[in-house]
């Protein structure tokens, strides 16, 4: 079979998954997750033995050790696969749900309903947990899914696809219903994300680079991540302590995610009293500095900022430091520099608060907390597919509620429309 | 300047302009619209003179009476321009609203604010009272607004331009709020499209071959609205005079509007009791009727549909039948052949009005009730910008809403995260 014909199968087949499991009752796809979770569990050594076939071809291919350890498959790693899709199957379900039903002037009572997206398709690197991420995620959600892992993880997806499709059978769910492609082929990625006929949306996961590429290329709308220069911002009237905590949080709780802290923005009145304590603690911990001008003059172990640094998100132990003479001049350099992810004010000045929250144009905007928070599970949503830096369909951290859309539903009684 | 250089310059004024935009108040953004509302009264003699440039040149041109008529800007129509723009004005402003703010387990508040999209493009046909409709919703919106309409309506669309400038410059808003582009160049919107870093959404507003050219083209999401292939659905447990009466109004209510109905499903037990009386009475009303064997057997002045028809958005006096052996096959077909705009079920069964609601994938579904309520003043939202056929972000009737988004927020007192 050619890869066109091929893609085109997988797309009709999720398709027709996707209508039964639009009307698959909570109950069902509680069943299929837990079914799902025993047939991993059974699967252990089978498993354990495909992705030893994947670690090997990584490691002939010099794959670094960072890569190898994400793509590593060991018993831990497979528990917690298990207990993600029993959490999963905890949540509550949103689909169906009817919000803001009213009568208006012509008798009518509209509302709103919340249904699946419909096919899903998720692109992501070599990372053999995000198989079972994303399924459970997409399942639950009643959509069905195309999955295309990282060719260095070939081995190790095909077999939890077996796994999936096997629990979701059990369950009396389409054996469709989850789909991972069983080519490493890239042209497939290509012809995955121009199928509008066949899939809904794309959620890419993985570097920058990646998702770049496939916002480009794709005729399916995409849910993407990009970049997290987040920012906190220092106010004069900043609680100093407050400040300090956050500012250590948000940058050193971990250095390669995306909720990190990448610059620090400093009133201009406190950052005398503010700085000194902070640069030092930070260079504690091993934190390479960049600042500008005013920040040397403060601490001249502090290396000179370059325009490029206030666009850099680090992922890294390392942070630039700014000081400006005002909260409003603060606002536009985050609105400017940053990246439309988290951003936070540190203030005890009502006003001030009240007016970040409003400008700042970033997926969450925080007032006396770290940035850390950004996170899916912080929120409340108990799982997340990803952060979305896009303002159109779903903003910040996606959750399930971010795999779904809302239709408008009328009930009449034989109601007409008079002009 | 080079078109290119015009419209870098043209994204750049208008990201500014939306900045200022996001936190101008309720009552700036009120002032302004009554300011375009007075600018436009006293701008009734321009407007009609340079109205009749286009007409000139459209004549000349040798476009048809349709599109003339279209182009055509009377004192009637300056009027419902004028009071549309009032009536924006009396809508509620959904900026700044903020919603499920809730405590954590963590001891943070997190919420969602709405806020403007950004910077919205419209791309339009020669109608130019669109150029008010789209300035005025996008700037109770708090969005900055470039619009390109058709090049038919160059003179006309420039006029309005400077009524609505003044009016919003008169309210303290920045000058670059909306913006008309003053180019017909073609590659202008091919520039506009795919211009991601100043263009935050793209809104087409015309027939169908210019949506579907612009959503293939374009780097940037788009709010579109394909076509309105809309069904009833008549059950064996319809009440068959509510079913007569909402099939002939979803019919003949008016025949070139999306949510009119194009196709006609009928259970096969009521066929015979049904479809007389509703053939004769729609012939009457001079639509023409297509249909399958079953519906032909019952009348044979129906002409027999082809595959083709059941596809069909006719937006004309023509309809075609279909009689199926029960409902499931009902919503198969519509979710076949439909375009997931609107599609009405009418029954007096509990459980197969239950059943229809949640299967039919379309962006309303609608019990005993005319697809001619598929409208955003119908549904309560004042004014629509237009009609979604996407699932992603706005989905049917778009209203103030549709032009928003949410982002998070998180109130804290120096919390930070510790794992």
């Amino acid at each position: 079979m050619s890869l066109e014909s091929y893609m085109n199968q997988i797309g009709q087949q999720a398709r027709a998954a996707s209508r039964l499991l639009a009307k698959a009752s909570t109950k069902q796809k509680n069943m299929a997750l837990f079914a799902m979770a025993d047939a991993l569990e059974s699967a252990r050594p089978r498993l354990i033995s495909e992705n030893a076939k994947d670690m090997d071809n990584g490691r002939a291919k010099g794959l670094d050790s960072a890569l190898l350890d994400r793509l590593l498959l060991d018993n831990k790693r497979i528990d917690s696969m298990i207990e993600g899709l029993k959490q999963v199957a905890a949540l509550p379900d949103p689909i169906g749900e009817i919000s803001d039903m009213v009568y208006l002037p012509s008798g009518i009572q509209r509302g709103q309903m919340r249904v699946p997206l419909g096919v899903i398709g998720i692109i992501y690197e070599s990372r053999p947990n995000v198989t079972i991420d994303a399924a459970s995620l997409c399942l639950k959600s009643g959509n069905a899914t195309i999955l295309r892992g990282g060719s260095e993880a070939f081995y190790s997806n095909q077999a939890i696809a077996e796994a999936v499709t096997s629990g979701v059978v059990a369950a009396g769910l389409p054996e469709h219903a989850v789909q991972v492609l069983n080519t490493t082929d890239r042209d497939a990625v290509g012809m995955l994300i121009s199928m509008p006929e066949f899939v809904d949306v794309i959620v890419p996961r993985g570097g920058k680079s990646l998702i770049e590429r496939i916002s480009k290329d794709a005729r399916v709308p995409v849910i993407k991540h990009l970049d997290g220069n987040c920012h906190v911002y220092v106010d004069d009237e900043a609680d100093l302590e407050k400040a300090f905590a956050i500012a250590m949080n948000a940058k050193t709780r971990r250095y390669g995610v995306c909720n990190a802290m990448e610059s620090l923005l400093v009133h201009s009145a406190v950052a005398d009293k503010f700085l000194p304590k902070l640069i030092g603690a930070l260079q504690e911990k091993g934190v390479s500095l960049v600042g500008c001008e005013q920040t040397r003059a403060i601490d001249s172990s502090v290396e000179l900022a370059t325009e490029e640094d206030w666009y850099t998100e680090y992922l890294a132990p390392k942070l630039s430091i700014k000081v400006l003479a005002n909260m409003d001049k603060a606002i536009s350099h985050i609105n400017q520099y940053g990246s439309h992810h988290t951003d936070a004010i540190v203030s005890q000045n009502y006003s001030k608060t009240r007016a970040f929250l409003t400008e700042v144009d970033s997926s969450s905007v925080m007032v006396n907390a770290s940035t850390s928070f950004a996170d899916g599970f912080e929120y409340g949503f108990g799982a997340e597919i990803g952060i979305s830096t896009d303002k159109i369909h779903a903003r910040g951290p996606v959750g399930l509620l971010g795999l779904t859309s809302q239709k408008y539903i009328v009930l009449g009684d034989g109601h007409t429309r008079d002009n």
